[in-house]
């Protein structure tokens, strides 16, 4: 393994269990598993989720669909409010696959009644507590104009409520965590009970990476759509949905200066690499990524008291207490587990394992 | 121009206008304007600064210097701390082209004197005040051993001092910018004072462009590498480095919800699109980007008191204030000002013109 420059090395490993610990919890609670397939948005990573019995995905846009339909995903939901804009690259999509569109008001379902071409099933987004997008749970009123709206209307399938907890990413304890999961678990049951009678195939789907990794009452729900888990990363572990080394990714990246003085190691990787994503540290300073050594089939736990303080464009610059800053010289390469893998993943374009394979990234 | 998801837009004639009103500054000091091509990283916008006569350009990575040498640019600097493990790729590039080499060390020179294969020129970094890297202009002692290193050495040209003002980007102020500007011709002209007797040729290249678009002395420098101008951005609004009507791009984005309860619409547009950056407006809120409307051939000014609070992965979240609320609709595009050109345009992968073409970016 050769590397010059920044390159994302995957221990695929790692990977796999993650994937396998999620496969199990989805069995062991009744759980239909409907990765999130934003966060490594790769044919060969879907392959291995085969591998466990996954046929169902989420994606997060229309072309992500079309991406992953083209190479042989024939269950997709698009966990993204529907646009109008896209009616035909969605209707090309429905021609082929079973395909799952999130509905948010009244107004998309009466545009899709007049646009439609081919069967859709339909998800109504709810908004259980996040706040950016979703219908409340209260407001039955217009949950029941969105269901009464596609009664006898062939070309769409009500599925389910969908909802997301994006808050438990800015929860800042498990406790807390906690209290979103069972007040969006409060929230959907009833929901449930409500519709049941009439729609007894009705489908619960919640999917935030911390509920799914952290909780175990799952009770009332269906469906779960995690996605980060499958590397986990610095903000997962930060919340505790996962221990250091189960992070699957990490950016390679050579050392081009050092500077005694102020005990900075500068790096070849920077925001067009990792993204500007930070986490705090307990001192309050913004962390960009932790260091860790590469071996040839793995890399280590993370050097304590060594972070990446701050990104430019290409460039990183790494805050090294003196027994680490002595250990590297110019032109080591170093590993840096990345705060948000999702992000990291998008810039980086492409994975490389420690055999040496190369694995893809939609383009 | 059909508009579906989030596209890269580009006003060209602003565009254009921002490279003549740099060119023309360059000409007028009598600098060499050797922009550099990381903002955009297009060969098409590349011939559009050709048209304007320049011929020298600035890169961040070899990668980058790659790309462009395949495109026909002759005269590259990779304005990038020398990476050893790049060698056979620079020693390639060497051969068919002028490229400078950025210097950091004693070290990298006796490397390059093993192992370079042809010709390069060198600039030495100095580290005039933003201690990111570089040699210190008072270590005389440093500099003196690099260039004694490379005496009677063919194969390295010594080419200048090069350095780059970055902290004028958190300085808060035009008086601040201006101090950091003249403490950094200061101790560049002292350099070039004390070098110039030896090599009466030396170029003294500084880089930043808040500098080269606010200040007007530029006494002692011979050339200017910025980047951004190109574009400009609303950071570099705020640094007042330009007008608002200067910047030329802005990503169109189509609306997909809207919650007249917290008067917040939601776009298809998120962090993969736009990046993480923020400015914060008066109120210390975080803002990630301005709303502008679209025409046929341009764009408005921004909306008052209409911004992106905050983005998800493909999820924008703006705040509108009640006028502008009930303006949009579901289903209509609406523009973004970014908050960081090089970044969004990094991420968005191409661009489109109001004439309706689309314009490469490096993969």
């Amino acid at each position: 393994m050769k590397i010059t420059k920044p390159t994302l090395l995957l221990d695929k490993s790692k990977c796999l269990n993650n994937i396998k610990i999620m496969a199990e919890k989805a069995t062991k609670n009744n759980l239909l598993l409907r990765p999130h397939f934003k966060t490594h948005q790769s044919i060969e990573i879907g392959k291995w989720f085969s591998d466990f019995g996954i046929n169902s995905i989420t994606v997060a846009s229309v072309s992500m669909a079309e991406y992953f339909a083209q190479h042989g995903w024939k269950d997709i939901t698009i966990a993204f409010p529907f646009n109008k804009l896209e009616i035909d690259e969605i209707n090309e999509l429905a021609s082929s696959i079973e395909l799952n569109l999130l509905i948010l008001s009244v107004e998309s379902i009466n545009f899709l009644k007049k646009n439609l071409k081919h069967k859709v099933g339909i998800f109504i987004k709810i908004d259980a507590g996040y706040h950016r997008t979703g219908i409340l749970p209260e407001n039955i009123d217009i949950l029941d104009e969105i269901l009464t709206g596609i009664l006898n209307f062939d070309l769409i399938e009500f599925k389910g409520f969908l909802t997301h907890s994006g808050h438990t990413y800015t929860a800042g304890s498990i406790d807390k965590i906690t209290a979103i999961h069972n007040d969006c678990l409060h929230k959907m049951q009833k929901l449930k009970l409500h519709y049941f009678k009439t729609f007894p195939n009705l489908i619960v789907s919640i999917g935030d990476t911390p509920s799914c990794s952290l909780m175990d009452n799952f009770d009332g729900i269906d469906e779960i759509r995690p996605g980060n888990f499958v590397f986990y990363d610095l903000m997962q572990n930060q919340f505790g949905s996962c221990a250091i080394d189960q992070i699957a990714l990490c950016v390679a990246c050579p050392i081009v200066a050092k500077y005694k003085e102020r005990n900075k190691i500068i790096v070849y990787g920077g925001v067009v690499h990792f993204s500007k994503e930070y986490i705090l540290n307990e001192e309050g300073e913004r962390l960009f990524g932790l260091i860790i050594e590469l071996g040839n089939k793995g890399w280590s736990s993370p050097l304590e008291g060594m972070y990446v303080s701050s990104l430019s464009q290409e460039h990183g610059i790494i805050k090294a207490p003196d027994e680490h800053f002595e250990k590297f010289k110019v032109g080591d390469v170093i590993g840096i587990l990345p705060v948000h893998a999702c992000l990291t993943a998008n810039l980086m374009g492409s994975y490389l394992t420690f055999a040496n394979e190369v694995i893809d990234h939609m383009p």
